[in-house]
């Protein structure tokens, strides 16, 4: 046994382990991050963030500042993965709030490229990258490319495909159709079904330029909150109501908080709070 | 916001968060404690132990020496409770290890009165107090005084009431159910159906005064581990063996670990590991 430093933090309760390690100097094997974020065996979260300048990160992209900070993001069960957007604004505030980073703009290093973070009155913004239609043809031609099935609605609902680099389908729920009545114990039944399954977004409009939503995530089942699947529910609602350009800035309630989403183009940003919760010493079993 | 001192700690998998509160200066409300033990808004854990005098704390009972340590335990919801076996042995841990308790064997407060502590190889062992027959007449005169419909088993099963301050209902399996192949998603079906519904255990039996288990808690759903549970899984095993007097310890595999049970007449005592995860510092929202 050996202890290291961590923090805790959450952004709209999707919450994430931080390992800071400024000189790069900690190896981290899967089995050592299951166990920090195995949460009654260890601190808990839904993924770890390790904190390290992307030139000590074997494997970074290429063509990234090596000093800039680098987000070495892993899933729960220790597998490294390309970026987390609820995580990369906790990863933000704890660059601020520890004085590793003192501009209000300022890029980072992830495992999809340097990304740009903007801080903003309820938190953090990041560029997501760009998305678009999954399956153009029958989205052009019907408004919808799928159906949904899901327990608690009556009958299948049609959806939308929108690829954000990873895989969502988005359903808006007609007026009778409660997001609170849905059962997403089990995966929405999607047809045709994707090759690599899918991330399936429950939409119901709130307002002007305002949705609230749930998210059954692909491999995990529903969480309070999913940064890209918020992208794919504003960028659906807004396709389907004829991609009004004076709407581009949207409201987006997840059972875990508020997030926001701006659509430029084909590209898509979303803002947020972050929070730090927790400071500390963590024992960490031998690799 | 203010920040408070925390540990982390669990035994067998059942996890809490520790707040020592040395000088009992420390008022939690309700919702503090819910939000302290909130896996994604918090730190996480099944409870919350605040670390105090006994003279410090307002509703203790009468009768204990106001020097001792209390265990000021709460549930994940902020509401009061009396006792937690695996926390018992989590907060020995962290007094010892703490050394704000030096000897091997030595009392704490609880809201269930005065509990002895003794340090043994595999942790700390701790006396859960006595146990009766909750149905004794059927018991007797069938070996069993109700039967449990579980989902993954082919047909209901004989059970015994173990009444150990809180209710347990004990299932030995046939040989032909394995414990994998139950779903303890939802609550085994007990009937008669106790009036306070009931803690239920499924036992296998492994070996000499050995057996496996899991258990579906009251309120909860299935846990890792429950102290009392595995008591009393091991007192309707050894019950239903016709008492012998030279198998009065039990090695009780849970799914989160392995504890032990030591029966001396109607008295029990349970044993197990106890390990600190993690020491830090935790905000802490203003009540």
């Amino acid at each position: 046994m050996t202890t290291i430093d961590f923090a805790k933090g959450h952004g709209t309760h999707n919450d994430f382990v931080l390992v800071p390690d400024l000189d790069g100097a900690l190896d981290l094997t899967e089995q050592q991050v299951a166990h920090l974020c195995n949460r009654r065996g260890g601190i808990g979260g839904d993924g770890l963030i390790r904190i390290v300048r992307t030139g000590k990160v074997a494997d970074a992209p290429e063509g990234i500042d090596p000093d800039l900070w680098f987000m070495d993001y892993r899933n729960a069960d220790g597998s490294a993965a390309e970026m987390c957007g609820n995580g990369t604004r906790v990863f933000a505030e704890y660059l601020r709030t520890r004085g590793l980073v003192t501009d209000d703009i300022f890029e980072i290093g992830t495992r999809a490229g340097t990304k740009r973070i903007s801080t903003v009155p309820d938190g953090y913004a990041v560029d997501l990258g760009t998305w678009q239609l999954a399956r153009e043809e029958d989205a052009e031609r019907r408004g919808m490319d799928s159906v949904v099935q899901v327990v608690g609605a009556p009958s299948a609902l049609p959806a939308l495909s929108i690829d954000l680099g990873n895989p969502h389908t988005v359903v808006a729920l007609p007026t009778e159709v409660s997001l609170d009545q849905l059962d997403l114990t089990d995966a929405p039944h999607v047809d045709p079904r994707p090759p690599h399954g899918t991330n399936v977004e429950l939409v119901r409009p709130i307002g002007h330029g305002h949705i609230a939503m749930r998210v059954h995530e692909r491999g995990v089942g529903e969480t309070q909150s999913c940064g890209t699947g918020a992208a794919a529910a504003a960028i659906a609602t807004w396709w389907w109501g004829n991609r009004p350009q004076d709407q581009l800035d949207w409201t987006v309630d997840v059972p875990g908080g508020r997030l926001g989403v701006h659509l430029d183009g084909q590209r898509v940003a979303l803002s947020g709070p972050a929070v730090i919760v927790a400071e500390g010493r963590v024992e960490l079993p031998i690799a």
